[in-house]
């Protein structure tokens, strides 16, 4: 698959660019500053013979606002990791008005864009210890089912169980958790704290 | 520990009030009405021995509403199990504009109450199998550190693993997790998926 990453060199993007690259994806991050990005992309192509590319986010076909990415994204799959936290103490998750990240997303992008929310509770400090089993399910919501069969495959490729969790009307339940993830990491001193669904059948 | 369950007759209230007493606590479920109370009550008390009473919500010292608890409720611990889901087709989660049920609960009950949330993910069904293990986490949060070690005790009685979750802000993600649960159970035709963190030392 051909996949570019929105600010792909913080540690959520760089650790997706990485499983992916190594699953044998054809992955480039961006960024707003070019520079940045292909120094990101060299550092993590080292590893594992893993080829990553790194451009702006305007020549990855993106730009650095959804609202000017919705011509790129006409038909595309677009997965939305973001969670709005607010780490100033206080309330650490207040869902935005469209209730969640995610919709807000599809509201700025339009209805041609395939959102789908997902990858919000694989940490990425787990992402980035390659060779590692991630112990954790892969919780995804969207309206179009071939975008979250799309998203269930990129998931598989790193070992990722996936449970769908539905419409995008459930993406601010799945944004909220990564708020119980972070609150439970610091309480107990965790850095890749995670969830996993009991009751499925195996 | 002495216990009293408002709207006790229900599927989850019900569930709790088996679990609780097998665990030699000493449960009254109440109902608007006293009577349905006492043959909820009689019902539940037949297998295992387990001694349940029954009586009105006014009768176990509560009421119907919680603002006319607030008297009642001054000092005690008061778990909130609550969970705003609407069922109509739509949003199945939207958070209350106290930012949870649990919060507004607080806001109503008054700065004496010391509210917990708790149980909203322990399925009803998991519940009424008594003698069957409970394959999920017991995720609390709440603002009062020795009420919280009470719901701590009274989820390890029933064999539950206890995931403090922080402050009573955190309420409306663990509310909005019973939405995911609603979603699966829903999706997968299952009864009782729950959820367990995964990354925590055994």
């Amino acid at each position: 698959m051909r996949i570019g990453i929105i600010g792909g060199t913080g540690k959520e993007g760089a650790g997706l660019a990485g499983r992916w690259a190594q699953g044998g994806h054809d992955v480039t991050i961006g960024s707003r500053d070019a520079e940045r990005a292909r120094a990101k992309a060299a550092e993590l192509s080292g590893p594992a013979g893993r080829a990553i590319g790194g451009m702006s986010n305007r020549a990855v076909g993106l730009e650095t606002t959804l609202g000017e990415l919705k011509d790129a994204c006409r038909g595309k799959v677009v997965i939305s990791t973001v969670v709005p936290l607010s780490f100033g103490g206080g309330r650490l998750f207040t869902p935005p008005p469209h209730g969640s990240s995610a919709e807000e997303a599809q509201a700025l992008l339009g209805p041609d864009a395939r959102v789908v929310a997902a990858f919000h509770h694989i940490a990425a400090h787990e992402l980035s210890a390659a060779g590692h089993d991630i112990d954790c399910d892969l919780l995804l919501c969207g309206g179009d089912a071939d975008a979250k069969k799309a998203v269930i495959l990129l998931g598989s490729g790193m070992g990722l169980r996936a449970v769908d969790v539905g419409a995008l009307t459930n993406a601010g339940p799945l944004e909220g958790i990564t708020a119980v993830l972070a609150t439970i990491n610091r309480r107990y001193k965790l850095k890749n704290s995670g969830i996993k669904i009991t009751g499925l059948p195996a």
